[in-house]
């Protein structure tokens, strides 16, 4: 634990960094999602072979180009150990080339396990050492504090799945509890406690020095954030009940572009955290490729649409 | 997908084969959970080396004394993809020992991630095939699809997070839709849509000839089980509205012995429906070893406990 302090010490929070990165490149995640289908559809072999040329593109195409890049497991799972020996020195990769790195896995689980999975993120030694992950919260948000600890020592990120982006998740997601609270935004509620309890007890390291808006006071509710995130997906259009500026978080938003939602309906659904907001793009991009020079070219399209917005 | 059918074909499916080897053995599941405590306590490397080392010790004990295995994957992500070769070689070793393998993963994600992590245990080429895995329900049952169609067709079995053993997770999975469905009830009546879908469909592939109650009618709700099975762990003690006998599936039940919950609380949770629970023991087990004969000494005690209720 100690050597992860030192890392968390040396690399400072992951919003610091975000947001630094953020001022000079924008805010675009670049989602790399190598199904089969898009390996195929790049000439590429659906072997790990094939996924290490996909990984290697698209990383020359964001370094410089976008702050950060979202890898999503199981597409390298799915290759099996070799697959995800792929993945470890595609993340290697990637911060080596000064991107920040998004580990998207969506694990949950309890107790000792759920440490498990801290370690496999946030260990500075772990093949899969990333800036940030993804987790689910249906095991219950205490059974991750585990890895919300470890991230926040570690100067990493974890993003709670609070909404999705698919329709099907409204079958749970939407549930109401009661008359103003559905299951997400109990979700939603109970991040804003967790980030509440680590503001008032830390505040020391929570400090935004690299905010754009500049010099932050605690008593910016926006500016600075727990270290609990969300996934918020803008692409579905019913209320949510919880304010989502009074959760003191980074959010990561799916489903725009492909999947559904403009840039408007995402600063809309984010008003008065659009800065917060870590918007993620995949199919989009993926889809001018292989060639980087298309699809750098299609980045620097998405950033300019975006720059009225965000 | 035809590669996947012919497995199916082959192997029969899971609750066939489930059925045939309680019948030998017992229902009871070993739980390979090899955090680095338990390492250490053995006197193992925490390293991948030490990770190879408990499985076999595992799965020399387990073999001939229990019908199932379930390896958690944390413990093996945070050994980076050497520890993923350890899972792999040892899910191999494990088969090849007449064991049934369930790995504990606890994926969920949304179309086309979901269809990859199908490929991750489904696949009969994966270095990660499984005879069944564990998904969470949060991103939605109808996103699991894929999952489920792919476990079918390849004999498979998916086991869906309902209610887990952890306390924490209460504040989700117990929250009252409304005055009598949970959001844990909600999922399992889900569960059994889907199952009755599939039974009303495809009754042929699903007749259980090594049922121990032997020669299975289609009108025994009971004996007769779709392909999604639940998790529901018996330690916690609030009612379930949803009568479990009528979900037509396997249970894998948690959060005995160490977590908690007796055999006969086990057995009154799942009155009417006992023959189809796979109770799963891990730190009682472990506990004993790395001694095997200690180990298969308490696998013997527990089968002994067990038999008045199962």
């Amino acid at each position: 634990v100690n050597q992860v302090l030192d890392t968390g010490a040396i690399r400072g929070s992951f919003a610091q960094r975000y947001f630094k990165e953020r001022s000079l490149l924008g805010p675009l995640v670049m989602g790399i999602d190598p199904s089969r289908d898009i390996l195929l559809q790049w000439g590429l072999e659906d072997s790990p072979g094939g996924l290490a040329d996909f990984c290697k593109i698209c990383l020359e195409s964001a370094a410089g180009n976008v702050a950060l890049v979202k890898f999503q497991s199981a597409f390298f799972e799915r290759q099996g150990y070799r697959g995800l020996q792929v993945l470890s020195d595609s993340l290697k990769l990637a911060r080596e080339n000064g991107l920040l790195v998004i580990l998207d896995g969506k694990r949950g689980d309890i107790g000792n396990t759920s440490l498990a999975y801290a370690e496999t993120y946030f260990s500075q030694t772990s093949d899969f050492f990333s800036d940030a992950t993804t987790v689910s919260p249906y095991l219950g948000l205490a059974d991750l504090g585990p890895v919300f600890e470890m991230a926040h020592n570690a100067g990493g990120y974890v993003f709670v799945v609070a909404r999705s982006s698919n329709p099907g998740a409204r079958s749970i997601q939407a549930k109401m509890l009661d008359k103003n609270l559905s299951v997400e935004a109990s979700v939603l509620a109970e991040i804003r406690r967790i980030n509440e309890s680590y503001l008032s007890d830390k505040t020391d390291n929570l400090f935004l020095q690299d905010h754009p808006g500049g010099t932050v006071h605690t008593a910016d509710p926006v500016a600075v954030v727990g270290p609990v995130g969300a996934v918020v997906a803008p692409n579905c259009q019913e209320e949510i009940s919880v304010q989502l500026a009074s959760l003191r978080c980074l959010f990561l938003a799916p489903g725009i572009g492909a999947q559904g939602a403009t840039m408007a309906q995402t600063a809309d659904l984010f008003s008065g955290c659009i800065d917060n907001v870590l918007p993620s793009m995949s199919r989009s991009i993926l889809a001018s490729g292989p060639d980087i020079r298309a699809m750098v070219q299609k980045i620097a399209e998405i950033k300019s649409d975006m720059e009225q917005y965000f």
